[in-house]
């Protein structure tokens, strides 16, 4: 019988005012047992580049990071996110332990292949050091993941908040009975999206291409409900899409098996 | 009989330019047995800090912190410093692990009672977590160590990378016999500043107040010498004052009891 273990992914906007971050920090520090937070950092990234005179480009909704802007994702995420939040965490008593991909090889990637698209410096997880994890976790460390990883090469890489936690949490999968959640702006995935409390509570696959299909789940919801089944089909137990300040109350959208 | 144990640290301009951060990477991976490095990065914060609109103001050779300079200190040293060099180690086969002091409770320290100067958000030392950091090096694993404390109260605190190699190497002399190797722009101490080869190869504390008293030793140099004095009475076994790219060789200025 594995142990339990929540892998929680807050975006940019949450961790990056004080008042929402220290509710997190307040919710994160609540949760029993074993747990690790992945957070990205988007928008203190843009700030900081613009300030610097780096404009952001984004296509599809990612970052595309030439060399300028991966040393500024490179230290406001691995650097001003990722230490502030542990610094929070450790003040409210969880042995959090800051990570970025090459801290200890924690995420291997490798630099995007340029297709349509040239995104850079921005790198596709290859593999997650799970035992590693596991064994920090099991010590009651609390990995704090930065979305970075490396290429083994010498080069850090830009990568996505929610591909880490997805690939982390199936890594971790092995070792541990794995709820994924994904905080989001919503309470969930709601059937009406101008009813914030049309939530669906359980989503199976064959009920998300029927919504898929009746134009009741569209745009960026897609990519992130198939994210949430891939998790579920690699091992996770269950993922759960809802609102940052509901972590603790496991409120929200329930994807199983 | 302790294992041999070697804390060296490298100052900002060392790890901020390319061919000498590639050669100190390339001199730190050949150094056998346990290492720890511990880095500056004091001329990134100026230039970023510049570039964002913020002045640096130094008082005694210190960086005085406002909030402002806080966040670039906690982004350049712990994200953009930090992550690059353990991104190098590890593709040359170390497996670093970069910490920053709030990350495992690793360095606690206080923010610095308003004397004659109000510093702002700098921390002394109070405690490093000596036995975490020798269970991680007797795994092999190398931290890696940017110039940053925390209060334990959520905030990250600046603290001078001279002070954080030599607290930490006088913590791990607990478990390890220690050698400190500070790197230094000079091949060790001299006799003649005008003369680079006029380097003193050993050096006592009544030779070091003999050398002061002539006024051969001055400036900048008494206050490291102090350190490494300080260094050797708590219980480190060796300090050496020698250039970046001779850490390999063991050249320098050599401190014993």
């Amino acid at each position: 019988m594995k142990e339990k273990l929540t892998v929680i992914k807050v975006g940019g906007k949450i961790v990056e005012e004080d008042a929402s971050l220290n509710q997190l920090l307040n919710d994160f520090a609540s949760i029993e047992g074993n747990k690790v937070l992945v957070h990205g950092g988007g928008r203190s990234a843009t700030r900081i580049a613009s300030l610097l005179g780096i404009e952001s480009r984004m296509v599809n909704g990612r970052r595309i990071t030439d060399a300028e802007t991966l040393k500024v994702v490179t230290m406001v995420y691995g650097g001003l996110v990722n230490k502030n939040i542990v610094a929070g965490l450790q003040a409210r008593g969880v042995n959090a332990l800051g990570l970025a991909g090459a801290d200890m090889d924690v995420i291997r990637s490798a630099k995007r292949p340029v297709e349509d698209v040239d995104y850079g410096f921005v790198g596709d997880v290859k593999k997650v050091n799970a035992a590693l994890l596991a064994d920090l976790i099991t010590k009651r460390i609390v990995p704090v993941m930065a979305p970075l990883t490396h290429d083994g090469e010498g080069n850090m890489l830009n990568t996505n908040a929610d591909t880490i936690a997805g690939e982390t949490a199936k890594a971790l999968s092995v070792y541990f009975d794995v709820t994924l959640v994904y905080c989001f702006e919503k309470k969930g995935v709601l059937k009406d999206e101008n009813d914030d409390d049309s939530v669906i509570p359980h989503i199976t696959r064959a009920e998300f291409e029927q919504y898929v299909a009746a134009g009741i789940i569209r745009g960026g919801m897609i990519p992130k409900l198939e994210n949430s089944f891939e998790a579920i089909n690699a091992g996770v137990s269950e993922v759960v899409i809802t609102l940052a300040s509901a972590i603790h109350t496991a409120d929200g959208t329930r994807i199983k098996k």
